[in-house]
């Protein structure tokens, strides 16, 4: 293979298969050699390494254009997905290892975004390059392009390196004109087949290349099928067909105002130009958009011989995984179609039929089927997606890539390749997409399922949630009073809903991210939510709410999908989550490689519980508020931001207290023998009040106080930016008698827990320093409380005091803060929206999203952690803290510490464990040991 | 000079002064030598060096707990401010070169600091250290404490590093009792004197030392002398005041419980305290959270032998300034009172003479006043502010201190001590506090008038207002109308308020630091503003506003002062704004040694003319928003936001179009030659919009749309965080129409400029910056304008395109930024928000003002630029940006940029330029050459 691809220059010295026809029309390119001195590639063979082109070509930067394939040899390889698209790669390599590919050559992604940078104009030197590419066919196969007694017809697909289904156009059967139509009858027979091929192509053309409405043709067969009494389009005979196409080349003239095009290479000339079109029309567009597909050049263009499986009876097509995609048995999984080419299957017009049709009908090709799957799997270690076509009984691949599976089946795929011998442990670790375990966490729906997408927002809490549209948490207690599943969809919640929230399945808002109140309260509640759906236009007084024109009204049946965003119309059938041995096994494997500890963001004994059942090895962020926001405790901390004093304050806060110790207790309980790091009070006081005056009356009345003294207390809590206002340990300093209570209740509990028998292990993390003397004085607030409570308690129990690593200044003086610390927490949340300047609630699904489409930041820097910058402060802040002390244990508590990315570059930095939510520690557990596999550490496999 | 006196023990090896009295009560220490064994502090010879101390004490880390002076010798020195108090450190210094200080010992700040670590408890070994010190007195003085024939007298007064006047305590006269009373008198043979003070001592003992009420000793005296019908309190006699003392003690026993101590030692220890613990007493918190005073440990304790001015006709006190104060000639300020003490002086009962009185009647004492004068001024090479008392026809010193004057004296008096070859040039330009020559370019209120102070809110444009209070815009205009000065008080401002804040003397509001609305728009437009006035509270309703229990009704005359935040009642007297002929001298020697460039902030012709005349050297930053506030504009700048699609705000912005080139045009005619840095559009667009329902009907109605669409976009537009949310570049990407337009004014505008001769020189910046990404696609879009104009004008302007340095992350990827920019300007103001993760409209005035008054942050960030963190992001910025781009134009354009000590960092760090508001440019120049000369950079002095 040419190993700089590049850099090499793309001319002259190429050698390329030699004709060696087999007869009828496109025959086989096997064992075709053949040297052409124009063709701009190099040919080399797999194991011949570079060929002589490097030597003979002139110096220079020319990128190669054009990558030939075909004859057992190819230019590219399988992993050039990016330079040659995904179908392109993988057709260089299944032809280099020498399956029967038809012969072609793709046009690298380069020329696409030349195209583009160019002013949509042809990039200079690639229709030569192209010729060339189509005189290797040509001498591949003994054909001719566009004349001659057996003319060449070849296929145009698009193929970036990322998969986009359906998204970019595709040209066949181009090479068709008067002359060549004329000598393929001659050659096959089969005039009906011929002018069926050739009515397609100038319709295609006409729609794909020439933008004329494809209706404007379709119309002239269906005169055609009336005016003659046929059925189905194949009832046509060849001379309905000669007719037709006469009829469409008027119609193309009439509507692009010139004759359909004759010369072959103006066809195609036009064809790549639209291939490379398509690659940034709305649709494709669109798709990029919501499927966050980023960074890529464009697509590269495949121009490739064309086969026929509807050339007659020894025909046909066939599409299938070489493993059951869904279960990952080892079986067969494929569909054939006989007289039929690979668009009829994928239309689903007619039954596909199962491989044991073909062992029937043509057992020597079913052979040679199986041998293809071998091959295959055995080359790329790996369960492959195939599309096949046969021609007259001579079998043809025309794709190949790994096939996408459920997490189910990947497991047991990966673990089925290490029984075959095909790959090691570690290897089939490194198969399994960490996220995907998700899947086998969480109902999902069924995949199967079509259901009417409404629209899509941020996927904020993942799940599969059904249920009847409320809007209001006492319309969500009404329906559940009945035994009803609800969704509450609101513009925005605050904490006077979380009533409902607990009753919901779900919650779908207009606004706000990933860690907006609904998100943030969904994940704790291990409830679904889809937040920031901007189109939600939502109508409280009539009782419906509208999305793209769709209306639906309270008690209408919706389906939020929390993984992809999606919400969707009425009931969508789910699937239910399943573990079983194969995830044991995996998860087994991982943990004789993993290095970096994985603990769990856990506030209640449940979530404590589920995150051990899930091997959390502790608890990372216990965030004490969330405590308060419960219905029963909520009125008292409103007591306590409302008092006027220290002493009304510790009054209310008195109150809390039992609570708080009880709350404690029970996650030292469930967390035995391991450590719980617990935030002392972050968020700032205005998220617990009220701020509708109806909730502002009736709490006034439960709290008894004047409905005034809570809107003044509003107001004067009111901040322009919150994010950066009055929480966290600068709450802690102005009101000290909050954490004291925390405090207290800490210390007691795990006295409490130890006089139980259960080995209560907190540690008290102190949340937004931004310079060591917040942490200093607050450190000493803390440890006089717990010196007080070890003296009451009659034994000393030591409590580790940390801090969040979450304000820019706190990582860039991690040195002096280290000197008050026992532990840093990374915060990669606020860590990354105050090293970015960005809100994230405000950003996402606004100009972060659109900043990802433009490839600006390369991924979202909520999702994985911005390795440039967030990653360069982290990498100051473990390094500073470790030379004043060496042994600083650091460990990370923001949403990252469940993304795989943001996981290996904890290991990279050297922290000692990850923390995430409950559901992602799984995934947690083998990312960290995909990591430390990927960086040759960990004890593997003893 | 003991060289490191925290390190050295304080003990048992120490000579100090002999006794060598004069006769009557506490002699001169002049020409005493003593050695006293058991005194812990080394008395060193001033040029003698170490003593032998040194070598003879215990190895260890025992702090030297007290200081002893006197008899020409010191321990301390001038420069031990943080050791011991600008009081005691000056009479050491004193006392070491031979001028006439009353012997004595200075307790360290550090034994204060102790005491309150300690919990109030008096440090170990400080008791025999005390008393060691009293020995040394009794010693040099041969005298002695609480008993024979000759007691020692003495003082205790407080004195921190910081001038703190009148807040801490101080007890006089102590060592008075029975015994020594009789001594006393036998001594001096003036009962009546000895009598006075034991009464004053009781008092003063009672009240300070037991915290008695002051009042229940005074009464008794009011009761003396109405008994016995006298009218002063010299007119009782010596029998008269001895009964007194007798009833005194009885009110102390009445009052503490217990009788009026008798050992003098322990009165003295009693009084130690007494004044440590003044160091916390509400009065002296208070005045160091108003002056800012932190990073102090605590207050140190001057113990001294009393010197009394009233114990005869020969006897007297004084105080003055060794040159004019006000305006710095060189004359003798000083004030005499004959048979008095300092405190009359201070009190200003009686009116003092003028030196010529002393002349006349003590001529060698005048004498000898004289000789003190000069050898202090050539001592310390600057004017003194001194105290003297005269004991019976012999001069004592008891303080000196640099003295405070106005920057019109400072510049004189720098100037005159260079003539007298005092100083150098460049020690002439270290005298000055930069910052205080703000005095000379705003008229400022004369010193000398008492006003009412009613509050202190955040100063926040300098400059001192008189006008009526106004609650509105329309207020502010009707009297306006009528010629009326006004002030506009709202609890904060917005774009509405616009006219009316033009149309004002200044603003003074409820909330907001020096970053809202109204503080900005205040700088901008020149007028006073002090903001973030906590306890403001407005009566809109009832038109007025209470401040502290005071209520100032609409049409009331207030005085604002936005130099200190002071919100005066009535007219305060102002004084004119002068520069004269030092300022221009110092400001010449200032251009001869500075080598950082200094630009202005200025957003408009007549600014930039102002800040030419100031000596800007360009212009660092252009805010091109603040030109579409204007009146005329801001409805245009609407309309382009409720724009519904590009088409539509293309449309808008082309109205603005010419008025902006029209502004840049005026801009560059002013800097004819000198580069003029404009920052394209930064601020989020719902700053533009009304928010109160009224002003949007009346700008719905004036732009032709509905009500509805305002209110629609208010809606959109709102973020949680707006500070990092959609604004800068972000604004700049999503919407690219708002900075394409601008370039073009500004491509055409330069071109316009050169067709009349002048040499335009702009310079784009855009702000923001997070990613390098956005800056090279802003900087495309950018510089596609500017080739588009310069092919329509004919001619090419080279323009250079920079980028704000105010992220973090651009800070942190400086190295990739650089790439794409032709210079980086520092925005410090929100680089130090998101740095410290501090927004600062809401934390100025709330927790962030706590935490400089607790030490968290040694000064206010947003004054300073906080070296330790986001120096270090600055540091870091320009060393990763010079790595790429070596000679990479570094300026900075924050408020920072007028702040001596920032100014400071940035030379430091190898800025090129600083850039403030035009009327901070006279200080950033003499800043820049006082740091220069700090760091031995520049060409001093040719």
């Amino acid at each position: 293979m040419s190993a700089a691809p590049k850099k090499t220059v793309a001319a002259k010295s190429v050698r390329a298969a030699k004709v060696e026809s087999k007869g009828t029309v496109p025959a086989s390119p096997s064992g075709a050699r053949a040297s052409v001195r124009t063709v701009p590639a190099a040919l080399t063979n797999r194991d011949g390494g570079q060929s002589a082109r490097a030597a003979e070509a002139p110096p220079g930067d020319i990128p190669q254009r054009v990558y030939l394939f075909g004859g057992g040899k190819a230019d590219g390889n399988a992993k050039m997905k990016d330079t040659l698209g995904g179908k392109g790669a993988n057709l260089a390599e299944m032809a280099a290892i020498g399956l029967p590919v038809p012969p072609g050559f793709t046009i690298t992604t380069d020329q696409c975004a030349a195209y583009f940078t160019g002013g949509n104009q042809f990039p200079a030197g690639l229709i030569d390059d192209v010729a060339h590419g189509i005189t290797f066919i040509e001498q591949s196969l003994g054909r001719t392009f566009g004349h001659g007694g057996k003319p060449l017809l070849v296929s145009i697909r698009s193929g970036a390196a990322a998969s986009m289904p359906g998204m970019m156009d595709t040209v066949l059967n181009l090479g068709l004109n008067e002359e060549t139509v004329k000598a393929l009858i001659a050659e096959t027979g089969n005039a009906r087949f011929v002018y069926d091929s050739y009515r397609r192509f100038i319709t295609m053309y006409g729609d794909v290349v020439m933008h004329a409405p494809r209706k404007a043709f379709e119309e002239e067969f269906e005169h055609l099928k009336k005016a003659r009494g046929l059925k189905q389009d194949t009832d046509a005979t060849a001379d309905d067909l000669r007719g037709l196409c006469i009829k469409l080349a008027s119609v193309y003239r009439a509507q692009t105002g010139q004759d359909f095009p004759q010369d072959p290479r103006v066809q195609l000339r036009a064809a790549i130009e639209a291939v490379f079109r398509s690659w940034n029309n709305p649709r494709a567009n669109e798709y990029r958009r919501i499927n966050r597909v980023v960074g890529l050049r464009g697509t590269a263009v495949n121009v490739q011989a064309m086969v026929f499986g509807n050339l007659d009876d020894d025909s046909g097509t066939g599409v299938g995984f070489t493993r059951d995609p869904s279960t990952g048995e080892n079986t067969f999984y494929c569909d054939v179609l006989f007289k039929a080419q690979g668009e009829d299957v994928v239309a689903g017009i007619r039954t596909p039929l199962h491989l044991d049709a073909l062992k029937q009908r043509q057992p020597k090709v079913h052979a040679e089927l199986l041998g293809v799957r071998a091959t295959l799997e055995k080359h790329y270690r790996d369960m492959q997606d195939i599309e096949f076509t046969i021609q007259s009984g001579r079998l043809f691949i025309l794709q190949c890539r790994n096939g996408k599976r459920t997490a189910r089946a990947a497991l047991h795929i990966a673990l089925d390749l290490v029984k075959e011998g095909l790959i090691s442990r570690e290897e089939a670790l490194l198969k399994i997409d960490a996220s995907s375990l998700n899947q086998l966490l969480h109902p999902t729906f069924d995949p199967a399922a079509k259901p009417k997408v409404l629209a899509e927002g941020v996927p904020a809490s993942p799940g599969a949630a059904v249920g009847r549209v409320v809007f209001s948490s006492k319309q969500a207690e009404e329906h559940a009073m009945q035994g009803e599943k609800v969704i509450l969809v609101r513009r925005e919640t605050s904490a006077d809903d979380i009533r409902g929230m607990a009753l919901s399945e779900g919650f779908l808002t207009a606004r706000g991210g990933r860690t907006s109140h609904a998100a943030v309260v969904a994940r704790q509640l291990g409830k679904v939510c889809v937040s920031g759906c901007g189109a939600l236009e939502i109508d409280e007084v009539h009782q419906f709410f509208a999305l793209r024109g769709v209306i639906v009204r309270a008690g209408d049946v919706i389906s939020l999908d929390g993984s992809t965003g999606k919400v969707m119309l009425g009931e969508v059938p789910r699937v239910k989550p399943t573990l079983g041995q194969d995830f044991a096994t995996i998860m087994r494997w991982a943990e004789d490689v993993r290095t970096l500890k994985v603990r769990a963001n856990a506030d209640t004994p449940a979530d404590a519980h589920k995150a051990r059942e899930f091997g959390a090895q502790g608890i990372g962020l216990c965030r004490t508020e969330h405590m308060f926001f419960d219905e029963r405790r909520i009125n008292k901390m409103r007591e306590m931001i409302l008092a006027k004093d220290v002493i009304g304050r510790k009054k209310a806060l008195a109150k809390l207290e039992p609570m708080q110790r009880e709350d404690f207790l029970g996650l030292f309980t469930e967390m035995n023998g391991l450590p719980v790091t617990i935030r002392l009070l972050d968020p700032p006081l205005h998220e617990f009040l009220p701020l509708d005056p109806r909730t502002q009356e009736i709490v006034a009345e439960e709290i008894g106080v004047q409905v005034e003294e809570i809107q003044a207390a509003v107001a004067r809590l009111h901040e322009a930016n919150p994010m950066l206002g009055l929480r966290g340990v600068r709450l802690g300093l102005m009101f000290p008698e909050a954490y004291e209570m925390q405090t207290r209740a800490i210390v007691d509990a795990a006295h409490d827990a130890m006089e139980r028998g259960v080995v209560a292990l907190p540690e008290i993390m102190i949340p937004l320093i931004g310079h060591v003397e917040e942490l200093k004085q607050m450190r000493n607030i803390v440890q006089g409380v717990v010196d007080q409570v070890n003296i009451a308690r009659g034994k000393k129990l030591e409590i580790t005091i940390g801090t969040m690593i979450e304000v820019p200044r706190a990582a860039l003086t991690a040195d002096r803060v280290a000197e008050q610390a026992d532990f840093f927490s990374f915060g990669t949340n606020d860590l990354t929206q105050m090293t970015l300047g960005v809100s994230r609630d405000d950003a996402e699904g606004g100009f972060l999203t659109e900043y990802v489409v433009r490839g600006i930041y390369p991924i979202d820097p909520f999702a994985t952690i911005d390795k440039d910058g967030v990653g360069r402060l982290m990498k100051m802040g473990v390094e500073l803290g470790r030379q004043v002390k060496p042994k600083l244990k650091v460990g990370i508590c923001g949403e990252h510490g469940g993304d795989p990315d943001s996981i290996s570059l904890c290991l990279e930095l050297g922290f000692d464990y990850v923390s995430c939510s409950p559901y992602r520690v799984p995934v947690a557990r083998l990312a960290a040991a995909q990591a430390a596999i990927k960086a040759g550490k960990g004890t593997l496999f003893k």
